[in-house]
């Protein structure tokens, strides 16, 4: 009998999307919807409150936000199951059970907390919830059972935190979850129309999906190329030009951009003709998901509709793994 | 209009309860359903695997024993109600919540989980779950809107650590929880029969509430009492006396008992006599425990119907009120 394949993807509801998000995640989504038997998306409210608790209003404003952007982009409620993991007590469940498992020296070594702790300038005053995160993903990925995990490469280390709580789990237990193995996105992170290793919110260097078309030219107009390309008859560089590296990765047509990449090199072709280019190619994709977006905003009542069906059916499915995990756990008492 | 008095006790599901529970805990739960409005008693099997996570079995079968005890004893289904922790999932969303509004190295200083922590000869290879139980404990003392709490002295600081999550919540969120008062016990920790400062399953120097006469007798016989009191015409010291603490505490003929120090302390009263009337008095105290709890293991579906009903008038009020907080923290979507 083949296993069922169940994905599980989600996006911090910190604020709108933006292109970094596209490339990395949503494309994935979309092409998974072709092939997973179920997929769930989950806007992870509680994980955000982690380094957000002093500021809740954004992560609930947010909420809709990234689920907007999802079904704009194709991400497709028939399809794909949205929930909301404050919804899901099991969730919180699982995370308080599994923390049991994991010592705080290890969630300190993992390498993704030790970065982040290192870059918030946190010390021995890191938020518990913080520190605790790994465990409460471990538990996101396995309180459904899923068994595909579509993440970026900087994500692994909470793939392999989760199998050890697995391994853990079955060593004490006898054997019940299966190790999670991720799907690594083909586009590696975005780099910031600055130049910047990351798109982000934060560094305020990103295209939004929400981007009207004169903003998204102001950006690309924007954009760090090759600062010794003055003339346009100079000899350009590509590599880290910013334009180069969105063409590549926007504009399908590759033996055009292998073209221009050669005259650009030469020299005698201007940063202006090629950030046209990219502009269109960029409206072009961002257009129709803006304008499907505009349209969806408009009945945020619908939105909410479809998340609250989706969190219902988790629900049902979550309680039911609860209970079972339980007998497995002899914490059950009355079944 | 007067505030309802919400009393929450407990015990730990790791075995039979012994006299030490007795004088400590459930001597004062009987005395509060004669005054507090509603009694909730959890068994806190998901803390109690914290340090026993390599024996579940442990835990789940103490959690009928420690039930059965207080049932014996007095604590009086009809005015307590008796629940499971590991059955109500907003305990562990509370938890999970909680964690975000305080930091490890706070945890890392609450008194009780450090000389624990010592104890174990846990260093930074700490469980998570173990660090993060005062959270837990808070979670415990507030889903119900408690504000009762009977504990021993050494617990004070899960008091005060569960009110600094209180303040912190109420400055981000309004003020929504009141603080917590404990309710010390009145007599403190009762000394083992060796002893010890302290009566103790794993230092098995304990008397139980199911201990058999004989062995009652035995216990008593072979008590701690002063080891310079060889004949019986020799002056005896009635302080660290084992058998004087105990006639102090469970015997209620107090004039008497001033009566027999004075003679010992004098000489010419041997161990034999005060051990025979302190068999006499722990054996009226608790033979009719014992039966009525013999008469209660015959019937342990009996007492699993008692907690599951107990357990879903709690899960009726802990949905209810979490359905209130999550208002209030604006992880409320659907209401």
């Amino acid at each position: 009998m083949k296993t069922k394949t169940i994905a599980l993807t989600g996006d911090r509801p910190t604020g709108r999307l933006h292109l970094g998000h596209y490339v990395g995640s949503i494309k994935n989504r979309i092409e998974l919807q072709k092939t997973a038997d179920e997929i769930y998306y989950m806007v992870p409210d509680i994980q955000a409150l982690t380094d957000n608790s002093d500021n809740p209003s954004k992560v609930s404003e947010n909420v809709i936000e990234v689920i907007l952007d999802n079904i704009a982009c194709g991400v497709d409620p028939k399809k794909t199951t949205y929930f909301i993991q404050s919804q899901i007590p099991e969730i919180a469940e699982m995370t308080v059970l599994f923390l049991n498992l994991v010592t705080v020296a290890r969630l300190k070594r993992n390498p993704t907390v030790k970065s982040e702790m290192q870059q918030k300038g946190f010390g021995e005053d890191v938020p518990a919830g913080f520190l605790a995160y790994p465990v409460s993903q471990a538990a996101d990925m396995l309180f459904l059972r899923s068994n595909i995990i579509p993440i970026g490469d900087d994500q692994l280390p909470q793939i392999e935190q989760a199998n050890e709580i697995v391994r853990k789990f079955n060593s004490i237990y006898g054997e019940y979850f299966s190790e999670l193995k991720p799907l690594l996105s083909e586009t590696k992170r975005l780099i910031g129309i600055d130049g910047q290793a990351k798109a982000s919110k934060s560094l305020n260097n990103a295209i939004y999906l929400s981007d009207e078309d004169d903003v998204i030219a102001k950006k690309v107009m924007g954009m760090y190329t090759d600062p010794s390309h003055i003339k346009v008859e100079d000899p350009g560089k590509v590599e880290g030009n910013v334009v180069f590296t969105y063409l590549d990765i926007f504009d399908e047509r590759k033996t055009e951009i292998d073209e221009l990449k050669k005259q650009y090199r030469k020299g005698g072709l201007g940063d202006v003709v090629l950030k046209k280019r990219l502009i269109q190619v960029l409206q072009d994709l961002i257009t129709p998901i803006r304008e499907r977006r505009h349209k969806l905003e408009k009945d945020k009542k619908a939105i909410l509709k479809i998340v609250q069906k989706g969190t219902e059916k988790v629900q049902k499915q979550a309680k039911k793994n609860m209970i079972e995990m339980k007998k497995v756990m002899k914490i059950d008492y009355f079944n």
